[in-house]
């Protein structure tokens, strides 16, 4: 059993129900930019084991909350943490990032791929139901996973990719090849996020961090249709509450008026979109969650508070009332860089939770 | 005197005026995946050396056309050309790409700042004229240069960036300076754009590779204001014959509306972009130039002309007849990767011309 949350304010406005403020969470807000982490890191020795170790992914997921108000966290983890319990060995190689022992670049490869038994990724659950318990029923807990796409992206390249070289040539190559590969990563995704929730995860987001480099026709085929096939297997709601599923597709902002199309609460934009736009497009249909640009977090205070109000009011007002209607969750359009003064994450969270309050009582 | 032009379909296609066929050309079509280049660039010894001796960038700028029916020939140069001239030092370092020796990050770097004498770069006006008169009226010669904001990119930078931080750092703390850097060099790239025309280019085009970083608002004001200043002075006719312009925004598909509101005569979109909703969007307005994923060169040459085809259709049947209309340039939504096999190249060009032939007789 879990405490009662005391801030619903992050599910709410991801339900399009109203909130007396914009809430707001940072995508990466447990990083290396804040020393603490850096100091809980370096205990751990290195990045796997900062994420294996339930007591470390508790501590560093709830350094954020302690330092700054914000309305929502989220699990400490590592989108590869799926192909990894596939049987493709990952590795953190310094200076290069994520690598994996095993490409799935062939039809052997391609027929090997199972979804993972679930007790293989049970050190992320039980980081959700211990993330949960520290919480204390503050602020709710986000569980999250790559996107298929975005998990083939890796599986194939082998790690980071500048032009998805390889990806690309099996999908031109083979569709039928990775069909079959995004097929196994949505029920692996689907199966893994439902452990989440059953954990005690209280939303769930959907990375889908590299559909932005699909060609038009190619996103909608091997992106979004195994996004899809992930909504659909996903528990609506667990112990009588509703969980929120939020999609974010980096690059994806000509894409909204497909993504619409998706069974899920909230879609999550990049700053390249204009909210107002989008707000419009969407209309009653979804939450949207974004987008200031985590670069403007480098200017002074003043510029972070004025760039904070902008994208505030690139939004406008959200809904107010009973019923549902349009609403804003305030994040970054992507994750927060490592190099950001975290003063200027308290000038951005309070100018957010002040402004968005002030703009509800004009 | 240059001979009398015998392929104006590419020209006819930036003035949206009807062609037999589609015609199509490939952003750094003389480049590394021909053999031919690679024996250039060895005797040349670097990537300068071929850019800077006149025989060397007329042979490789030649040589697709040899290979290949393409409908234009594009100057062979770098974007950065243009700051090298304005003295702060190229330098193209082994495999780590274009560095500058000098950075603009302060105040003083960027008063120091000035169109530079173009006398500097006659090396390239010099390769125009060359190029143009070995041609020898096969096909038309496009000129180039960096955007405003994407060389501001590279002279705040350094060299090239993942995140930007520098840049948008500069742009997000300090607008006026970002925005007097912006005016220096949209002023040198018109007169560099209009020496080239002088020298013998019959169509400019504008890279905004790095448009598409830039958040909602900022993309217009730091990009494409300034592509627009760069318009407002550049040539239209020259020896008697009308200049077409093209304005190509790496990742600004969601901006075609701003963009239709250049002052130029084609706008190239990358292959996140449908083509058909573009052509619905941009109506009479512009030619349209794009879009195949450059990966998608990597399949099988019976995937290469399906995916040629399916770029053509999303397009659909240009305008025919007299008068003005709708109109296509095939390209690559990007640059030719340098690993592309060179055979799948002219399965491409053969499909764009005998395919987009069939279509203006159904």
């Amino acid at each position: 059993m879990f405490a009662p949350l005391q801030n619903d304010s992050f599910l709410r406005a991801c339900l399009r129900q109203a909130t007396p403020h914009t809430p707001v969470w940072l995508m990466r807000q447990a990083g290396r930019y804040l020393a603490e982490y850096r100091a809980t890191r370096a205990q751990a020795g290195s990045f796997m084991g900062l994420a294996t170790n339930t007591d470390f992914a508790t501590e560093v997921t709830l350094q954020p909350i302690d330092r700054y108000g914000l309305d929502a966290a989220i699990l400490f983890s590592d989108i590869l943490t799926v192909p990894d319990a596939m049987g493709l060995g990952l590795d953190f190689v310094a200076g290069e990032g994520p690598k994996f022992e095993r490409h799935v670049r062939d039809e052997a490869a391609v027929a090997a791929l199972a979804v993972p038994d679930m007790d293989k990724l049970r050190y992320v659950f039980d980081a959700v139901t211990s993330i949960r318990r520290a919480l204390n029923g503050r602020v709710p807990l986000i569980g999250f996973s790559g996107s298929p796409w975005t998990l083939a992206c890796y599986m194939v390249e082998g790690g980071s990719s500048s032009d998805y070289r390889a990806v690309k040539t099996l999908m031109y190559q083979r569709p039928d090849l990775m069909h079959r590969i995004l097929a196994v990563n949505a029920d692996a995704v689907a199966a893994y996020l439902n452990a989440q929730i059953e954990a005690g995860a209280q939303a769930v987001m959907v990375f889908d961090s590299w559909g932005g480099v699909l060609a038009d026709g190619a996103f909608q085929s091997f992106s979004l249709d195994y996004t899809r096939r992930v909504l659909s297997q996903l528990h609506q709601t667990h112990a009588g509450q509703t969980i929120p599923s939020i999609v974010f597709t980096k690059g994806g902002g000509q894409w909204l008026a497909d993504m619409q199309s998706l069974d899920c609460n909230a879609l999550g934009v990049d700053w390249t979109v204009n909210l107002g736009q989008a707000r419009a497009l969407v209309g009653d249909s979804h939450a949207l969650q974004g987008n200031l640009d985590p670069m403007a977090l480098f200017a002074g205070p003043e510029q972070v508070a004025a760039e904070a109000v902008r994208v505030l009011e690139a939004f406008g007002t959200p809904h107010q009332g009973d019923g549902l209607g349009p609403t804003h969750i305030f994040n970054l359009g992507h994750g927060i860089n490592q190099f950001t003064p975290p003063e200027h994450v308290q000038v951005l969270v309070d100018t957010v939770h002040n402004y968005s309050a002030q703009m509800r009582h004009v």
